[in-house]
């Protein structure tokens, strides 16, 4: 994909799931792919649950990410605005429903795919599902929440 | 607390949030305390959501090892054997609920508190709450599911 990632035009902050700056950070990247966004992520061999299965709580955490990063791209697309662009947007995250249908392998890296499915004055709501080797292994719903922007970094 | 932890009595075992074996894990520890269980953890510098709030993915996985361990020291409890004690018994989330009410400092150490509110056949409904500084910033419900055990080492 051509476009820079929109953690990288939302500027360096150092968030542990998708922070430019957090070294050792998982520093996730999303892009837009038509109406959703998607993200590759590549699992550490530390990232285990189960024998070869991704865990739990660091899939919890790239879908965070991927998801606000989505809402604020969103948020940015509605006002017809360059992501990045001032007035900063920025969003955290009030709810997250997430449904582990099957082991997501390790083998290969893991795709996310999101989309906004409500958007209502400071709420936007993205549902997003994982996929391991073509498959779907995990389906979840993010609550983004707009707050006023700080620095970050 | 004099007993042993849940994770060290289970066996050792790689995953990221709980495995006494993983070395770039969490290693989180659990412990009964009357009918719930405890669990303190001390953030990372690098675990930082926003500015000097812990990140959102990390606490989910925090929460998502405390519970379900929990749900099996509980299923061990119930059938009136040590943690630990063949044949063994082992869980995996099945699906996770979290509300992030508040900004959850990093300045202490955080701790969770969880307790058993349904067991049904495999499944163990687990609810648990996070506290920093002494005040709850997330609630969450885990849903833990039986599987057979396997070597997780």
């Amino acid at each position: 994909m051509e476009q820079p990632a929109i953690q990288d035009q939302l500027g360096g902050h150092r968030c542990y799931g998708c922070g430019p700056l957090n070294e050792q950070g998982l520093q996730i990247k999303s892009y837009w792919d038509g109406e959703e966004t998607v993200c590759h992520f590549e699992p550490r061999p530390w990232h285990v649950g189960g024998p070869n299965f991704l865990n739990g709580g660091v899939i919890a955490t790239i879908i965070d990410c991927h998801c606000v990063n989505t809402a604020m791209a969103a948020t940015y697309k509605a006002e017809g605005r360059a992501i990045g662009s001032d007035p900063k947007i920025w969003c955290v995250t009030g709810s997250m429903q997430i449904s582990y249908i099957k082991p997501t392998s390790m083998d290969e890296p893991v795709q996310l795919r999101a989309r906004v499915i409500e958007r209502s004055g400071r709420k936007t709501r993205v549902a997003c599902s994982l996929f391991a080797k073509g498959e779907e292994t995990v389906k979840a719903e993010v609550l983004a929440i707009q707050v006023p922007w700080r620095e970050m970094a």
